[in-house]
């Protein structure tokens, strides 16, 4: 089996959520126009970000609904795109906190209202505004995320305990960032610490959380099948996440739609940059520290960083980490449906996690 | 009538709900630790801050309910505090956007952390380092407030019924506060403008949206009762919001617990500056026109601020718009209940709006 059938899968809810998200969010803009027209452009400049997005989340909100019974496929589709509001606006905040200006090959809110601060002449440091302006726009989007899921065709007790374990989810996402923007200072983390940051700032909101609001809106879920999907989504999480940071240094730009210079320069506590500490010889581990969380880092460098995370064996170590996980997480999918179709997509979704390039 | 009444309900209210959100919080702050000890240091700061609120947004919740024929006071109480969450964590984003080191006398997240982050050295610039602590404590503060509503013990049916709303009027909040951080560049703005601009990003979630899911908590609202919450919350938020800009500037500190500096910092353009700039001599506006949004704004100049407003005649008139408000908004009362011992706290408490020196 490879990663065919999840991407394709993937594929296809991509394109049947498209137009979901957009008309939703042109009427939103439309909504915003009531307050001004500043916030109404900023809609649109979130409407452009969530055109982009890959649909991972929303997708596996689907797979558990389905895996636990769920047939009102339409249902499913339209409030799933709940978890795609939340993401986008989440990367929203995440792009001011790394202080980035191009996600998904848009520019990113924090760095269209800086030019827009300093063209109306705006009167605070136009970098603050810009930020200050997306923490706003994230802010509604992350209420839009609520707009969206409880207004689904789905039963008030469902959407209330579906409702209820978003929020527990997402409270713990936001302590792991916490973690994530700290942890560039500690040279002494540990593997396992690394690990525990990598599934509460990312893991859990990706992979665990769309697949338990999903069952949970199909129906109760049950105990044994609660610990099953627990289980595959901590390896999804995981293997997702490595394939994440290993685009983050290796991937081609044009296919990611990010800079490869972000990483390093805000100085993230990768496994690559966490092995490479462990594999590397005396000289690559000057570069390391000269260059991770240096403030104007060069493509050159990240060029120079990718071949010494090839030299020294770190990349192939942390890659073989992500395909222990998809491995490990396989073994897991008979636990949360009995379904062959899905327990297909379910096998070949996780491999598409270390196949993509973007 | 004074605002006696109103003031002792809120007084019974905030003694009432204190140790409910102190309970909530403490066991968010121990979940936390299953994250890192940051994170739940982070809850703990935060419980700080909201141990110091003024529950005006809580009691609009109870007296919502209590106006639609809601009797479970116990059930209102516990719910209510929700909107404490939520309106502490808006704050913590907003002393971000505005650069503040002290708000309800206790120190702010963002300044709390670049301290933290200087300490521990961490690997970018401590201000922004600050700031993202802030965004991501405050994320998960809104999202708390969703634990907290739906973990209400209400119906299914209300309860989602109640989040609707409460999604709703904050997309609201959040267009508004992309207003009034960019307005101090705008010197002219009508006076329309501003008031659409206070309602959005104050006015209607601190009165509107609290009564309304109050009410809605209670049973479903009709047509009639929602036009006079509506007036009357117009006429609250615009008062209330009246007296705010007033102790931004007249306030005393030891009583605010806020700095006096901020507002001219950060160049709002409340209805005092707006109405300064009609009413001030060529000297008065020479003397508005720098030290609005200058970034080292002095006590002193403050002091001499006052001192304009008062002699221009700008603040008996801004004043007197406040009072103006509270008058109209008593009208709507008999349409929003027919109790009696409620009208006179509606009344009563929107007087003390107006009195308040807090």
């Amino acid at each position: 089996m490879n990663g065919d059938t999840g991407k394709n899968y993937l594929k296809e809810y991509i394109k049947s959520i498209k137009p979901i998200l957009n008309e939703y969010l042109v009427m939103e803009e439309e909504k915003a126009k009531d307050v001004g027209w500043l916030p109404s452009n900023a809609v649109k400049h979130f409407n452009d970000l969530v055109a982009e997005g890959k649909g991972i989340r929303g997708c596996l909100v689907c797979l558990g609904y389905e895996a636990n019974g769920g047939k009102d496929l339409k249902s499913i589709y339209d409030t799933s795109t709940f978890v795609e509001l939340f993401h986008s606006g989440v990367l929203v905040h995440d792009d001011f906190m790394d202080r980035d200006n191009i996600r998904r090959g848009v520019e990113t809110l924090n760095s269209v209202y800086k030019k827009y601060g300093e063209k109306i002449n705006v009167k605070t440091d136009y970098t603050h505004y810009g930020n200050a302006m997306a923490v706003s726009l994230g802010d509604a989007a992350l209420f839009m995320s609520w707009e969206k899921l409880l207004s689904g065709n789905f039963s008030a007790e469902r959407l209330m305990a579906a409702g209820k374990l978003y929020a527990k989810y997402v409270i713990r996402l936001a302590h792991g960032q916490m973690l994530d923007i700290t942890s560039g200072a500690d040279v002494d983390i540990s593997e396992k610490e690394i690990l525990q940051i990598l599934w509460t700032k990312s893991g859990e909101y990706t992979s665990l959380m769309p697949m338990m609001v999903g069952a949970t809106l199909a129906n109760e879920v049950d105990a044994e099948q609660y610990t099953a999907i627990e289980n595959y989504a901590r390896c999804f999480g995981w293997a997702f996440q490595i394939q994440d940071d290993y685009l983050g240094i290796f991937g081609e730009e044009a296919e990611t739609k990010k800079p490869i210079t972000s990483d390093l320069r805000e100085g993230k506590n990768t496994l690559f940059m966490y092995h490479l500490r462990k594999l590397g010889n005396k000289d690559q581990l000057e570069f390391q520290k000269a260059v991770l969380g240096k403030e104007d880092v060069s493509k050159e460098e990240v060029y120079k960083m990718r071949n010494i995370l090839r030299d020294s064996g770190t990349m192939d170590h942390v890659l073989k980490m992500g395909w222990d996980y998809v491995n490990e997480g396989k073994k897991y999918i008979k636990g949360i449906t009995s379904d062959t179709r899905l327990q297909e997509v379910f096998e070949s979704l996780l491999i598409f996690m270390m196949e993509r390039t973007k």
